[in-house]
């Protein structure tokens, strides 16, 4: 298989890995990587009206495009991840990335046989352009001016990036959450691109209840009085209790009833000398101090405009829409195969979200394969090790390989190993 | 039945009912109420360690106590609710009780048979001492610096009140959620004074999930600047933002998934004029302008560190911790017979979690009738009409009625009317 020359893109595994030393890459890593940031001066038209002049997209690639460009797999992030779905970060080895588990040589999505993009969402704030970077019109940052983003629209600018590889059709987009959304619009508006849509932990819409804990999250960041209307760079500000808040919340969302009672349980975190609590309001049961660590954490290093603008573009997906409700209808067009998963315990986007797009492709007649794993940890489960949902997306990918005559997978490692 | 006189109390509704013009009572109403307050001196020792050197409880009572004494039944309300349980209010005509499909002349809990008691809980902000009251030490309001209350805290100051009305044993405790904890509290603290224990919608502990949202709701609060340590009285401010944000994540945990989505669904408040999202974070969806609605409207009326207070309550009950876990020992003491309802789709406290007391309480052989009711509702259910739950009630009333030798129910009113 020899490797296709992209413009001013290679391929981030296969150099950096032997610049690193060998003895601190497990087996089935791609590596130490790093990020390329791509830029696009065609301005991108939005849903919403507005038009982005121009933009940056941060993007990890894993693994050789093969001469047919055919094996070729977008892998879509969900709210708080990024382009660094793989690997170790070649400026911090603590920072393994999101779906290390799933992506690698060996791996579920081999790395061996397929070639692999991670990319940032644009509105994101790990190096796509976004809230904080600079308006060209003002110098500043856009700040609460940056337009809004939807699903469609990243899916528009990830196709221009497509184009750029030279990619006509991807072997495979998946996505877990909201990444799994991204998928699912790739095939309604693509479905020449896109040869299997693997959607994962995910739904055809939000809920009206999904809306509700979206906008708890928004108000308790938009009324942080350190927020000052998204324009806290400019004040040297960030609205860190509000983001802090908005987490803590969508982390309780993440996680299942069961799995917090066996995790945390009534835990005391330091009871007082007799064993009894402190009656009052700082930590006393281990459940607090998880979601406070967790909030306070996220505070540090996420950006507040893009928990709103990603939050937001949540509530707005919803394919149907144009089609008075009826998914099946607004699924007419899809070309793609797909491979559905969802999670027993995930009462964000339980497994009847999931059968509710299966339903509407069967109705089409598209081969759908579904798998409902039977696994306690919730909405998270999809970022988790967990060997039947991971025997299940390594079958087929399998299967994919057979089909477009990608080589045999050579080796098994990671979760299956 | 011959009214027994109580000291500084007369029935409340009987007076107030002649005074209203009786077109504006509706049938089954108990009529037009008004509070008492009643004083207690004696200082309150509290399981904090800290002691209440006196405190005033905000009362209503319907019905007539009757000579023997032995037809009186306590509510104990929830979180956000007060002693205002059924009627009129006599200052705000639109101000009904909060169970007052509940409770009334033919109702299930029937005032024409019962001498009902609805209590404030200290530490509330409806009339009982609370963090608003001044603090005799000082002479301003108690704010940050008012002891933390537990639910068997609170039992213990509505036993003085039981005694201050001569009332040995209530013919029943009764709550919904919280209200439902202390009903359980005092059929565990006050085995003999307790005939009937009748616990709704409710839970022996709250799980880490419960947990969870109640530190967010606080975190919410606390981190609002306008807070100040819980002494904002003397600043002239309100952490209306960070209260209101707590209502909006508690209200979305009182209501099902389901019910929401029949409720909201994806419903667009105001479409923009082509029919399209404005996009933007102002209200897009009606669930967004409920909840804003709902958390800006509690914050104009309910004060922040009662809910702070309540919520630290609810965190802290768990009966079972003093013995190793095991709530069939907690409850080996209890004297009273039991009944438990709880709703299909409440998911804050799920059948599961009223079950778990069903058989503890069977463990210890005590009567027990246990309905799970099949309502759409989710934890709100508890409050609203539902013939079936309330039939439940009632039916348990009725049997109560006749084992105590109380008058036959001589009419029907309310939901099963």
């Amino acid at each position: 298989m020899a490797e296709v020359s992209v413009p001013d893109i290679s391929a981030a595994s296969a150099e950096n890995f032997s610049a690193s030393p060998s003895n601190t890459i497990p087996p089935g890593s791609v590596g130490v990587v790093s990020p390329r940031f791509i830029s696009f001066t065609e301005p991108l038209a939005l849903a919403s009206g507005q038009v982005l002049p121009s933009y940056e997209l941060a993007v990890e690639t894993y693994g050789v495009l093969n001469e047919q460009r055919n094996n070729a797999v977008l892998i879509c992030h969900a709210l708080n991840a990024s382009h660094h779905v793989a690997g170790i970060s070649a400026d911090n080895p603590k920072d393994i990335g999101w779906w290390d588990n799933m992506v690698g040589p060996g791996k579920a999505v081999d790395t061996d046989r397929y070639f692999v993009i991670g990319v940032n969402n644009i509105g994101s704030c790990f190096g796509s352009t976004g809230p904080a970077s600079i308006n060209p019109a003002t110098g500043k940052p856009w700040g609460g001016a940056f337009p809004m983003l939807t699903v469609e629209d990243w899916v528009r600018a990830q196709a221009r990036l497509a184009d750029r590889f030279g990619i006509d059709k991807f072997a495979a987009v998946m996505g877990g959450s909201l990444g799994g959304m991204q998928a699912l619009s790739w095939a309604i508006t693509c479905p020449d691109r896109v040869g299997h849509c693997i959607v994962i932990a995910s739904t055809p819409r939000l809920s009206a209840q999904n809306i509700g804990f979206n906008e708890v999250a928004r108000r308790s960041i938009i009324s942080d009085p350190d927020f000052h209307g998204g324009d806290y760079y400019a004040h040297g500000t960030v609205p860190r209790h509000g983001l802090s808040v908005a987490r803590m919340v969508g982390h309780i969302t993440y996680l299942s009833d069961d799995d917090m009672a066996t995790k945390f349980g009534r835990t005391q975190r330091a009871p007082a000398d007799n064993g009894e609590f402190h009656y009052g309001y700082d930590v006393e049961f281990e459940v607090e101090s998880y979601l406070r660590y967790q909030g306070e954490k996220f505070s540090t290093y996420f950006d507040a405009n893009t928990y709103l603008l990603i939050t937001r573009a949540l509530d707005y997906f919803d394919p149907s829409r144009n089609y008075g409700g009826d998914l099946a209808r607004a699924l007419q067009g899809v070309a793609a195969d797909f491979l559905l998963v969802s999670f027993t315990t995930d009462w964000r986007f339980p497994p009847a979200r999931s059968r509710e797009i299966v339903r509407a492709l069967l109705k089409n007649k598209r081969p759908v394969t579904y798998a409902e794993i039977d696994a306690p940890h919730g909405h998270d489960a999809f970022l988790l090790d967990d060997a039947r949902y991971h025997a299940v997306v390594q079958g087929y990918y399998d299967r994919i390989a057979a089909k477009l005559g990608l080589p045999e997978r050579s080796r098994t490692t990671g979760v299956l190993a």
